[in-house]
């Protein structure tokens, strides 16, 4: 996962709040022009409840002995996948790894494995022509972050299986960010090829080998296959997403995004125009870190936490009766403290808390300064008057938002402003994901996990990122990224996934996550 | 000079304006509670005329012969100092230097030669008792920058002479800043010495090895000798003031200068305390960010340009008449728009020329941002919230403003705006200085150098700042700046000196720069 989710699902899945508060009241009317931001009180509806979904019940001893059974080969085909560098960052193996998934692809029966031309890295196309009624696609990744192999404790491409007090732990890099559970998964489909000779579900996969560089070039695989991904049945994505209590999280959304930069720089109009001058001509020259900054102060309220260009909250649609049911199944297990402590963060924003803190961070758009800089930034004292002042910001945008329309927005909104001159860069665009809790898919999983004793807890959406919209807003499926399984350290060092637990630790092994993902294929062949 | 003034005085030493422009009117009525800086017209006076000031006409041909007859040795004397490294900032060679300045004062007679402790680098103070009635204070620094010596054509500390198309040059760090022309004015006192036996003026010599560190400890040097200092005549700061032409600008000035740096961070009442963390939590996190934004923001009107911070400019001292002279003849020579070139600025703020323009240069105090910084500052995307933003921010004050005034308003002003978490830490503070165009001092330098053949040019100040106010406004002093004589590449590499001028080139060698003291020195004990 590139950043934008990873810190989310890896560290802290769930935003926690104490307990069920009681509605809140509506904010005394706002002073005059003064912008608010959406407000959507907790609703009394009955709280979604993921152990009423009835634990998957199909019987597939055969198949579970198999993987039992070669557990070590099992082991091996991991090994395999995460020796194999294939860092997009650096195009440091990449079309290696498009050859060796195609290859295992080919070599599992899939009747297509191909690779797919992009302007970037290749793709991987595979179908598996089970004859079946159900298709599931599985979305993939083969490319893994950059490694600095001074910070591990072991070479990050060796594959070493090291004894962790989680258990035994496979430490490499794309362990668990994704070749560990998406190789786990293809484990599992060959176990049930190897027993039944087919599988019981069609299978499209719709790889990349750009995700750490944001998908840059993802539709473009789409593009070629859109009309035979459209008649699939919902999309896996194939995630270890236990905690060592065996809790696992399960998100039915993300927030879109736009990602842009502001800048000043002296032109015609004013400002040293080629470098840094001497800033005792303040007196006399215009100053682009002064402008960036009036630029940015228009954008928010003077607490930093209200949107101010105009309409921009508007488009947001207000929660379903399904997702406050959601809201409030999450509201009876989380620990708002802990996740305060976790953060480092003594108080939410006006001091919200519970479900009002909750549905803020559910549902509000929000508006960020990832990094902004300007002329010297060293220690002491040195005067200057820089030329050019940058700032890059993000806006999450749950659903209901067209990224392009809140792009607009904010141009429209600078330039009324006066700011003409600050100039605005995309680096990243794309709206909100949303899948329903109802579909078969996410009940399919429900009841997997309910089998395993994972203890489920369902969320609408994470406040952050990824580009599923591909999936559920354009080819209109629904979309989970799942599983049972243990991993972190995800573009850190010492990434790892675990495969075989220590006493008292909760989450899945290799073998439980295999048989997890066989059950579910199944599961969703009813 | 530390760079707070450096890049004036080493680069664009004045402010061109294209011609004396009509007076302008008074700008319309500003909407309610909108700030305005400080305006001065242009006041109808006669232009100062520096060549209305007599050439010196002092004969000292014996001393001026012995100068000649011994240039080698003298440029054998600068090349001793700038073989010995004294970098303030890195504690190398630094009492070694000062030992050396303090034995050659020794040498030379100095009744009193000694190093003076401060809490930091020491001081060297001297002083030639030649029983005359007059004394000239001189302010010598003896530190220098650091140097790249990959930077260099040269290594900065052989003190190599150099053919460049100006003529033979002293290539080596302190050649121009300050070394060179400090020892060039000992080798025209050695000069009196040797053939009069005596000087015709007390010298007090009051030297730091700190200047490049921002003359952090000077005032304790200048406590020791305080009551002494008081009752010299003036202050000298050798210098090479020319550029090719022969052109000097003499400025009796500098503006003052607050340097402070505001931050903001998460703490108990919000934010992330600890680390930077994931972006997507903007939706119920504080943002440091925003709130240094919002600060930021507070202190000026949206164009950067007028500060907004009450009672700001009401201190600000009009000019004089003798101020609105030197503006008058500043006005007759100088080159708007080449000045405009040379800094790469295609308009002045408001759109200002002329008159109008050296104002504001002259008499607005400034608000600049040297830097600013805050989470992420690398190519493409990374979404955090950053935990802590900073600005680092100048204010040139022109005379009248005192410096904790200045920096005690604009407290006040973010706390009655609500920025009481902003953090505001004072790195360097001190006011404006000014000597008069009227005083013995500064009449003797214009004499001395218009007998050189030198286009003088006096402004009322420079619009960068140096700790001058230790002379001007603690001991009652007038003070100069200056000297014939060319360098530059001062803090940069391949910092050079001339010695001797190429065929063409105006600006004066070794031997007329100690000529040109030698006269100051006699036009000084008149």
């Amino acid at each position: 996962m590139n950043l934008t989710l990873r810190p989310v699902l890896y560290s802290v899945l769930v935003l926690a709040v104490a307990a069920c508060t009681d509605p809140t009241p509506t904010p005394l009317a706002a002073a005059a022009n003064e912008p608010v931001r959406p407000h959507f009180e907790i609703k009394n509806v009955p709280a979604f409840d993921p152990t009423s979904i009835a634990a998957y019940d199909g019987d597939h001893a055969d198949v579970y002995a198999h993987i039992d059974q070669n557990l070590d080969s099992h082991v091996a085909q991991l090994q395999r996948w995460v020796r194999q560098p294939s860092i997009s960052a650096e195009n440091n193996g990449v079309l290696e790894m498009a050859e060796l998934l195609r290859q295992d692809l080919e070599d599992m029966g899939f009747a297509e494995a191909e690779l797919v031309s992009t302007d970037g890295h290749p793709g991987v196309w595979g179908y598996y022509d089970a004859g079946a009624e159900k298709t599931l696609m599985l979305y993939m990744m083969y490319d893994v972050q950059p490694v600095n192999p001074d910070d591990w404790q072991v070479a990050p491409f060796d594959g070493a299986l090291v004894d962790h007090d989680l258990g035994s732990v496979l430490m490499a890099r794309g362990a668990t960010n994704q070749k560990g559970p998406q190789r786990a998964l293809l484990n599992a489909l060959q176990s049930i090829i190897d027993v039944q000779g087919t599988l019981p579900v069609n299978i499209m996969v719709a790889a990349e080998g750009e995700e750490e560089l944001g998908s840059p070039h993802y539709p473009q695989i789409i593009d070629k296959y859109e009309e035979r991904l459209k008649h699939a049945d919902g999309v896996l994505f194939p995630f270890n997403s236990q905690d060592r209590e065996g809790g696992l999280t399960l998100s039915l959304g993300v927030k879109g995004i736009i990602y842009f930069e502001l800048e000043a720089r002296g032109d015609e109009h004013g400002g040293p125009m080629n470098n840094e001058i001497h800033g005792s001509y303040k007196a006399v020259v215009d100053a682009p870190a002064w402008r960036l900054n009036q630029a940015l102060a228009s954008l928010t309220t003077e607490d930093g936490n209200t949107i101010r260009v105009p309409g921009y909250y508007d488009a947001v649609r207000p929660p379903s009766d399904e997702e406050y049911s959601l809201v409030n199944g999450m509201l009876k297990t989380w620990d708002e403290d802990r996740i305060k402590q976790q953060l480092g963060v003594a108080r939410w924003v006006d001091g919200k808390t519970g479900g009002e803190a909750l549905m803020e961070y559910l549902y509000t758009p929000t508006l960020n300064i990832d990094g902004m800089w300007s002329g010297y930034t060293g220690e002491g004292v040195k005067t200057i008057l820089p030329h050019v002042a940058t700032a890059k910001l993000d806006s999450r945008l749950p659903p209901g938002i067209d990224p392009d329309q809140a792009l607009a927005s904010i141009r429209t909104h600078l330039d009324e402003q006066g700011f003409t001159d600050i100039s605005m860069v995309t680096k990243s665009s794309y709206p909100a994901s949303q899948t329903s809790v109802e579909t078969p898919l996410v009940k399919a999983a429900i009841g997997v996990f309910n089998r395993y004793g994972a203890t489920v807890r369902v969320q609408p959406r994470l406040a952050g990122s990824a580009p599923f919209y591909q999936f559920t807003e354009r080819l209109k499926l629904p979309m989970v990224f799942t599983g049972l399984g243990l991993g972190t350290g995800a573009h850190g060092p010492n990434e790892f996934m675990l495969i075989a637990p220590a006493e008292g630790v909760k989450a899945a092994g290799l073998a439980e996550i295999e048989k997890g993902y066989v059950d579910l294929v199944y599961a969703l062949s009813r």
